[in-house]
């Protein structure tokens, strides 16, 4: 397996656009974005837990019974959620893309992302069409941009992998800065590739991997109601068709997990105002679970988070956060690291400080990525969450985003 | 039952003083605190539930197992956490203040509050215990000054009621502003009153007590090391003895709660960075649990901390909340309002949005107190929670606390 450049547009048969319709008023952003695959694929995706969800979850889940879909529409600068009409406008963009397409409006998938509570004008979108499709190419980066909100990046990664002697690439598209605390699914995220799967084995392959990937990153402690990860896979690599288990299924696993992971960690470094991406890496837990949850106490922790901003080694918070996260430990044998390119230092054991140098501390904790390092020191399981610090342009975004 | 003025030295026979010992570089600030009670009192408490937990905490709880106090020792500007002697030296200060007041060091609570992990020295407070015990004064005001941290101004309440047609006094202070989100307790807390009740008894109503008062505000998501609330009841007021049921206990209850309730909008008001108190009051839950459940997501959410700090009327981010929050309810049911002083506005129902004036919604939360009502439209249970917004300050105060 290698990383290659490209997004959803890396694997063979897929094309993307990204225009701006309208729905924003700012007209140099782009709010459209449109994925196709030239050959029908199998589906997966795994949505948002909260009990308040936007329409086109609903509608997306729907379309995704039978395992197959061959387009993605997405829009930006509205959420459509929280909107009596919500659902039919959902359908309506199906349709729309359907229609233009020559493809069944069931075979399409359909995301929003923006203001929640605002209806969703279907006029723009019905407008752009025509533009939307006739820019369908080889190039994904438009669409990648058209799906951003407060993201200041494009965030694209994309692998190839070989199936039976078959080249195969996988390459996915995310977008997501605020209201990120995924609980099974996470913000956008849409995937493409093109081996061959059968599509039970891909939704346990996308079900698996968010349970260390996305579900494993947090920026403000909030779950969205319209987290969506999907994943198209055509079959046009020619590949023997991957089931559900075997060599050949751990190989797909593996290059869904190296972008995911990727674009997992766009996400985390371009929260809504950071400044640096923050990496929590738990070993020595009992269980998996009990990793996960410290690593995700630890980088949720807006006490951390903030001294991450700092620069301020205060492990303290780091400890504090694994108490009350809930996992079951030991603090007596909780053991921490600080750890960047500019070095590693350990300021932390049995639970007690041990002596370090501030300034070494403070040379590693200034660069760009963080890793906090915890050994709980009874166990062989590990975990590792992604996060960011928590900075005055957080309170800035957020304090007046409607206007 | 009324207010008084007055915080721990409102009820009969307590005395209090707070002194700068040295603890805290900054000359101009208290650190250390003392509550006397002239005659032995029953004890109760309640602490935090991070499993990690300061020294503090491990000794006051082996000291109240007899249900007894008479005297508390606190001071601020070090946690005395994660420190290899961290019981020894919360020992020491018990013994230092039992000898000196003449009572058995295992009646004395203490308490401290700060930085995680760095060794507390006992030197200033051996030094400073003459001073601080000649001090001992019926003024409440400098023990609530000497245990602040981040917090602004000092937080006191007290209550006067009749049990028995003998008069009570019931009066409390109370420090916390960051690292606030108490379970099962909160930052430091401490009421007196001298009420003849029984430890059961005192232990059951503050137990209860809880759960809608301190259990119930949140700052920053962190549940400190060393949140502890206590209370000594000296009987002093010559009232006949409260049980654990009854009219006396009910009337102390009530007492009890106006002054925990008042000291957690104070708490909750201070938060750090604030600029005002946001109140939730969720109505119409099926059980309490839902929707304390549901109020504590409210004013937990950073996105809904961040939005009323801009004065944004963005309720969707309040649905996002509920929603996530893993109370069980029908969203299509939700109905949301914002008041203040300013008035009253319904900007949602049914689980969607409805017309309303932005211009009046700004009005109303440009106030320093706001209430977000939300009515769950299926059940008889209530519950509010307290929390404020997230600021420019927050961010700054957390970002280089050590320094």
């Amino acid at each position: 397996m290698k990383k290659i450049d490209g997004g959803v547009c890396a694997a063979q048969g897929f094309l993307a656009s990204g225009i701006h319709a309208g729905i924003r008023k700012n007209k140099t952003k782009r709010d459209l974005a449109l994925i196709y695959s030239q050959a029908p694929a199998a589906a997966a995706a795994v949505y948002t837990q909260n009990l308040v969800k936007g329409a086109p979850i609903t509608v997306t889940k729907s379309h995704l019974s039978d395992g197959r879909a061959q387009a993605v529409i997405c829009n930006s600068g509205n959420a459509n959620t929280c909107n009596a009409d919500g659902p039919e406008v959902a359908e309506k963009m199906c349709a729309l893309t359907g229609a233009r397409l020559g493809i069944s409006s069931s075979d399409v998938i359909v995301a929003s992302t923006g203001v929640i509570g605002q209806k969703l004008d279907i006029t723009p979108i019905e407008a752009g069409m025509d533009e939307l499709c006739q820019g369908l190419g080889r190039d994904g980066g438009p669409a990648a941009e058209a799906i951003m909100t407060t993201d200041t990046r494009k965030k694209e990664a994309a692998v190839e992998f070989t199936i039976g002697g078959k080249t195969c690439r996988l390459g996915g598209m995310a977008k997501g800065s605020g209201m990120i605390h995924p609980n099974m699914a996470t913000m956008l995220v849409f995937v493409t590739c093109d081996a061959a799967i059968t599509p039970k084995a891909l939704q346990k392959a996308l079900s698996a991997d968010v349970q260390t990937s996305f579900n494993m990153i947090t920026v403000d402690g909030d779950t969205s109601t319209n987290d969506m990860l999907c994943i198209l896979s055509n079959g046009m690599a020619g590949n023997r068709v991957i089931g559900e288990s075997g060599e050949d299924f751990n190989t797909f696993c593996a290059a869904l997990h190296d972008v995911t992971v990727t674009l997992c960690k766009m996400i985390a470094g371009d929260g809504e105002g950071a400044s640096k991406l923050i990496e929590c890496a738990v070993s020595g837990a009992d269980t998996d679970q009990a990793a996960r949850t410290a690593a995700r106490a630890v980088v949720g922790s807006s006490l951390v988070k903030a001294a991450m901003f700092g620069s301020d080694a205060n492990w303290g918070r780091v400890l504090c956060a694994i108490g009350y996260s809930g996992a079951d430990v030991d603090v007596n044998r909780i053991g921490v690291w600080f750890e960047s390119v500019a070095g590693r230092v350990k300021v932390c054991e049995n639970g007690a400080g041990v002596d370090f140098s501030e300034e070494e501390a403070l040379e590693i904790l200034k660069e760009p990525e963080v890793t906090i390092r915890v050994s709980l020191g009874y166990g062989k399981c590990e975990a590792t969450a992604w996060g960011c610090d928590l900075t005055y342009d957080y309170v800035k975004i957020n304090g007046d985003y409607r206007t």
